[in-house]
């Protein structure tokens, strides 16, 4: 079954510690299709300026992208600017162009409102609802958000939490919305607000999944080296979201292998910079990526 | 077999969010004493005031903490106070009176020179390596330290690491240390200093456990409340040590069931203010704590 992504595409600039690149295909929601290709086919729901490059939208197309709601309008491309000091985990944006992205009006194409699962990526929460009502009885809702719109458009945000199924956050986001300091309370305050599940992403401390009576913890595989965070928690969501929309049922121990998927492809994600690397993942490299990833967790 | 544990015993004065106490029975010793109890006869090597409640004595004594090591100075006994805000993960030390423990010159009762496993807490490297000087042929030797130390006696420090076994650090401290901001190579470059294996403490995250070639990552027990962080790194510590004076002999999953009961009794420890609940620790709660634990992390 498909996933339908919603989010931004962007031309990301970025220097880390062990580089730099220019200009490279970004954005929260092209790192969430391209994991989610792994195991489906993503229909994104964007838009582009004039300037974005063929070759970018060749790259989706290979990897199975539909890109039939990755609307073009007259203007730039999004762009970001940003840099990871000797901390990988924390971006510090250097430059913003929204660009033809401050006017997105996400409509989905003829047909796309019948898409079983859906990830609202992080954008304006009046957008992800606009989307949400878009959706005819959706099977599986996801949605992430950031401290901009936690801040600034909170009450739209809880109207987005009702509606959705899952939620993503980082830690200190999902603290900053609850007001709660401890993991397990932060997520079961997440929970009270509408989602059935709730996914704490902690970078390279891994992700804490709880639903309203049960937790499953895992830890961050333990990569060689960070070349580039950029995208690693829509890598996650994408991964995940993706593996759960190949499954035939929902149940909490499909969920715990979508987020050992997600985890495994985010840390795929950020052994190289951009998409470098996700853009090449496959589902036996992931399988390999996972074997790995359960002898480092294994108790015994 | 037994477990020599150096470092402070002190009175604490604590605040977090969910309440305050005064002038409890506290410090590195303390805590690490307490947990390697659970497992083995740990020898406390420390000094106390002439001010230190003889309560504290009978419950370091009750919990079959050998004293003959704990020498009583002429003056107050090291006092500690610290606050820690809505994120429990960071204390913020609001005093300390070193007191007696300014001139402690740690030396071992007769005897005590033979045994096998040690635990040299958090002080200065000087003593710790003064200490570790007067074991003879241990099986076992392992150290903390912190930020203060790693800054101001780096040289003596990395003295320390070519004397020991095992090093536990946080991340934080661990990455000032090895200048690398990657846990993998953080924990490399660690081993590459001196001892066999390096444990990462990363408080709710959990812990790194690394030798040369291989990894073991446990994430964080989730507890119903965070009363009280303090002393959660030295419990582990000792919990995990103790556990392992218990072995015949020394393994790589040995180790791993160790960090699984350290972790397990550090978040005992946490469930209540100072050593409250930690004091109260019996095997069989440990054992019932590693089993919610496993099913926590269980992948199938």
């Amino acid at each position: 079954m498909s996933l339908l992504v919603v989010g931004s595409v962007a031309l990301d600039s970025i220097r880390t510690p062990l580089g730099a690149v220019d200009q490279v295909l970004g954005g929260s929601a092209t790192y969430a299709s391209l994991a989610a290709g792994v195991y489906t086919t993503p229909r994104l729901v964007a838009v582009v300026g004039d300037d974005f490059p063929a070759r970018h939208r060749r790259l989706l197309a290979r990897r199975g992208v539909d890109l039939a709601g990755c609307v073009q309008a007259p203007g730039r491309t999004f762009r970001w600017q940003g840099r990871y000091g000797y901390d990988l985990n924390v971006a510090e944006t250097l430059g913003v162009q929204l660009n033809v992205f401050q006017h997105f009006a996400p409509r989905l194409p003829d047909g796309w409102s019948a898409t079983p699962h859906a990830f609202l990526g992080n954008i304006d929460p009046e957008l992800q609802l606009r989307v949400r009502r878009q959706l005819a009885r959706p099977r599986l809702v996801a949605c992430d958000s950031m401290n901009f719109w936690i801040a600034g458009k909170r009450r739209q945000l809880l109207r987005v939490l009702k509606a959705v199924d899952l939620i993503f956050l980082n830690d200190a986001e999902a603290r900053q919305l609850t007001g709660e300091s401890h993991l397990g309370r932060v997520a079961q305050a997440l929970i009270r607000c509408g989602p059935t599940l709730a996914v704490i992403k902690k970078g390279e401390h891994g992700a804490l999944l709880a639903s309203r009576d049960a937790y499953f913890t895992l830890p961050g595989f333990v990569v060689d080296d960070v070349h580039d965070p950029t995208g690693a928690g829509d890598s996650f969501a994408g991964g995940m979201l993706g593996y759960l929309a190949r499954q035939r049922r929902l149940t909490w121990e499909g969920v715990k292998q979508g987020v050992i998927r997600g985890s495994a492809i985010a840390s795929l994600t950020i052994e190289a910079f951009g998409t470098d690397r996700l853009a090449a993942a496959t589902r036996p490299l992931v399988e390999r990526r996972v074997a790995a990833y359960r002898r480092l967790c294994r108790w015994t």
